[in-house]
């Protein structure tokens, strides 16, 4: 019996240990969350990103101003050196407003309120004309062949609006928009309407990157909205003859340079380790890139200023980036990960927010086989002071900026905030700042900073 | 040995029954949820309430509009019996455009946006001028007694941002409101002003009931904007005078005759043991009362349609219950319970949604001690299927309208959806349907009829 005293006494400080640790971090997260909502900076810098800059296409003026912005905000931040890296992004211009015109037996029957996609082909000046095809699939495409030359092709699959998962319905939905408009160039046809990616009927359309293989020469591609879709499909089982006209003006102007815009505060540790968090400074034209992802933006800048707030002293550098060109590209998520190669510098982790400033729910982990097991184990240990907070963890796809890390045996993490609302306005005019609610962005950036400082603290081993 | 294997079999025929049992029960929440999304009335139904309706005071014109649309609504649905219950309530009008000028040193400064309280009383038609105090709580209008005479006193206490959950923050500053000017009144104060009820700093006044007893004279009672909260504030801190101009015409016309409006599903088992889903049907008159509370009417009404959709029948009755005057004296709430009590009607369960059209996250639950915990015990059973839609269950209050029926050992649910956008429109002119989600709100939906569905099934013992 007496034995098993010293042992009985070292559990029961082991557990006294653990228990004031856990205390501690507990005080360190409320501390964190408290300055977001009391002192949090995130909002007003994406009322300046989405309403004084507005949107912001890679390479773009607006683009510049961003980053010359975010950098200048970076910069003020106590403990923090800024910095721009150096990156190559496509150009791509939408030119005058885009048209459709739909005519039915030679009358106009309606102009459709439409949205180019990015890296559509132009017209000539009074537009092409065609008869319009109906098709659900790229599938369905291949197998309407040379039928679609001189056609309109018009994919009209929905996202599925049962799948309660917006981002999984978008998945499923968004090769029609991706690779639809080259596959039917491939047959000859002159123009493709794409029907918007939402699970709701409404009338915004959402534009979005369609991709012209080299060797293929880009089509004018254009969304409709998914109420138009509904309305053109009718119109197509009639028996009457449907035509559209397109215009659009369109046009790609090549390679340019710009950068991506990084913050970092200094680690007092180890210094050359580094815990990532970023978001994309590029958006789409029109809107303000809002939600995508000035909130995946200014959500990194904040976590620097929230751990100034707080006055941690981190022992890895953390370092926000705001990637260039995620739209269509993704340059500086390329440029990003060949300088981490090249320097061989350790990403312990790298966080990403790409989905919206809405109601944090949890993170999304994903890395290496070799590491992946110990790595979710450690964060998942942290789930009881995460919880309270809503937040949960499931291994899955963590950004396509960070992506490229993946080979260099760091955690790879997507933030995940409640996802029902981002097809709203994803790719779209009201990408605004009054779709974003403050409350919602800045618990976000506490909750990505709370799991920066429990990866900084503890490792991930 | 041999006697464990008829065991081991019973044991193993067991799992499987549960397991088969569950996998039914899943796929009968997944129907109820790609019900909702894809076949759902709750967002028509909720547009026509808000914006064609509007905003509706118990006794209002606009309450009368309401009770015969959703009473017509329901009666259109399948095995749906509708009907209307009398219940007394008191009625308020606001009167002309309410306003409070602010005066310094005897010039007009700014002429704020304000909103009377619920039950505010009257001035003059030139109103009534006078010099402001700030408090920042009832203790302190004690203290200050009959300092307060013949002035407005200024109850500017903030909901704390810091609060994670919106409503703890409301609970804990909402006395101001409803008990502020009373209290005021009592020491001779000549009007009173109160800082909306928002943890946001924005420009939009937040109305809300307030009480006067039974002896106390309404005087004007206002609530201004968070905004200018904090600049008046400034401005009292200046060594200049600084007045206040307040002009109301708010009046109280006495009790009059209103209605809830009730649709049923008869029970195919115990038709005399129910289960009730409700909200509220009237509102304030800013706004179109769409989150507070078209949203939980629209909701208890989308249960007995999905319940349709899926072909269920249920063993109990589901009643869905619009209950009027919850924002100003519970008439409706009364006259049920009152009803229930008499007849002595079995409610097993009450389920209220009163907490906007958010993305569903859970329940919160209460009954009578002597039978909360087995309930509570069997729902929780429940959570593996729920879980998948991010529901959970805590125990805590319920609802206004169905806690009068607590005493009657039934089960009491507060159905609670994300709260963080709540106190963005709560009691405003922004209580609009372009500030719902239609995919929230009719998860919202299918949440409940899951729950629904489970104690139908399942009971509760």
């Amino acid at each position: 019996m007496w034995k098993s005293i010293p042992l009985i006494a070292l559990f029961l400080l082991s557990c006294t240990i653990t228990r004031a640790q856990t205390d501690d971090d507990a005080f360190v997260l409320k501390r964190i969350h408290t300055a977001a909502l009391e002192n949090g900076k995130a909002y007003s810098w994406l009322t300046y990103l989405s309403e004084e800059v507005g949107g912001r296409l890679a390479g773009s003026p607006q683009s510049k101003q961003a980053i010359a912005y975010t950098f200048d905000e970076l910069d003020k931040l106590d403990n923090v050196a800024a910095w721009k890296q150096k990156c190559t992004v496509p150009v791509w211009e939408r030119g005058d407003k885009e048209q459709v015109i739909i005519r039915q037996n030679g009358n106009i029957i309606k102009e459709l309120d439409v949205l180019a996609l990015g890296y559509s082909g132009a017209t000539k000046r009074r537009g092409v004309q065609a008869s319009i095809v109906e098709v659900h699939s790229l599938d369905e495409v291949d197998t309407l062949g040379y039928a679609l030359d001189r056609k309109i092709v018009f994919y009209n699959r929905p996202m599925d609006p049962a799948d309660l998962i917006p981002f999984h319905a978008y998945g499923k939905a968004v090769d029609q928009r991706v690779y639809g408009p080259a596959k039917a160039a491939n047959y000859g046809a002159v123009a493709c309407l794409v029907r918007s990616m939402t699970q709701n009927l409404d009338d915004v359309p959402h534009t979005g990157v369609t991709i012209f293989p080299e060797g293929t020469d880009p089509i004018p591609a254009i969304a409709i909205t998914t109420n138009d879709a509904e309305w053109l499909s009718t119109q197509l089982r009639k028996k009457s003859r449907t035509d559209a006209t397109v215009i659009t003006s369109c046009k790609a102007k090549g390679n340019f340079k710009s950068y991506n815009v990084i913050g970092e505060m200094m680690g007092t540790v180890s210094p050359d380790t580094i815990i990532l968090i970023g978001g994309h400074l590029d958006s789409w034209d029109v809107g303000g890139g809002a939600h995508d992802d000035g909130a995946g933006c200014v959500q990194a800048m904040e976590v620097l200023n929230l751990l100034n707030e707080i006055g941690y002293k981190p022992r890895y550098t953390i370092r926000a980036v705001l990637f260039m060109n995620e739209e269509s590209g993704l340059g500086g998520g390329k440029a990003y990960a060949d300088s981490a190669r090249s320097t061989q510098t350790f990403h312990l982790a790298a966080i990403e927010s790409d989905a919206g400033g809405f109601t944090p729910r949890g993170f999304s982990m994903e890395a290496d086989p070799e590491v992946f097991t110990r790595y979710y184990r450690k964060a998942n240990s942290w789930l009881p002071l995460l919880e309270p907070y809503g937040l949960s963890m499931s291994q899955g796809g963590s950004g396509a900026d960070i992506g490229p890390l993946k080979s260099m045996k760091g955690l790879l993490v997507g933030f995940r905030p409640d996802p029902q609302r981002y097809f709203d306005f994803h790719h779209t005019r009201n990408d605004r700042i009054h779709n974003v609610n403050e409350r919602e962005l800045e618990l976000g950036a506490a909750a990505i900073t709370s799991l920066v400082y429990l990866i900084d603290k503890y490792g991930l081993e």
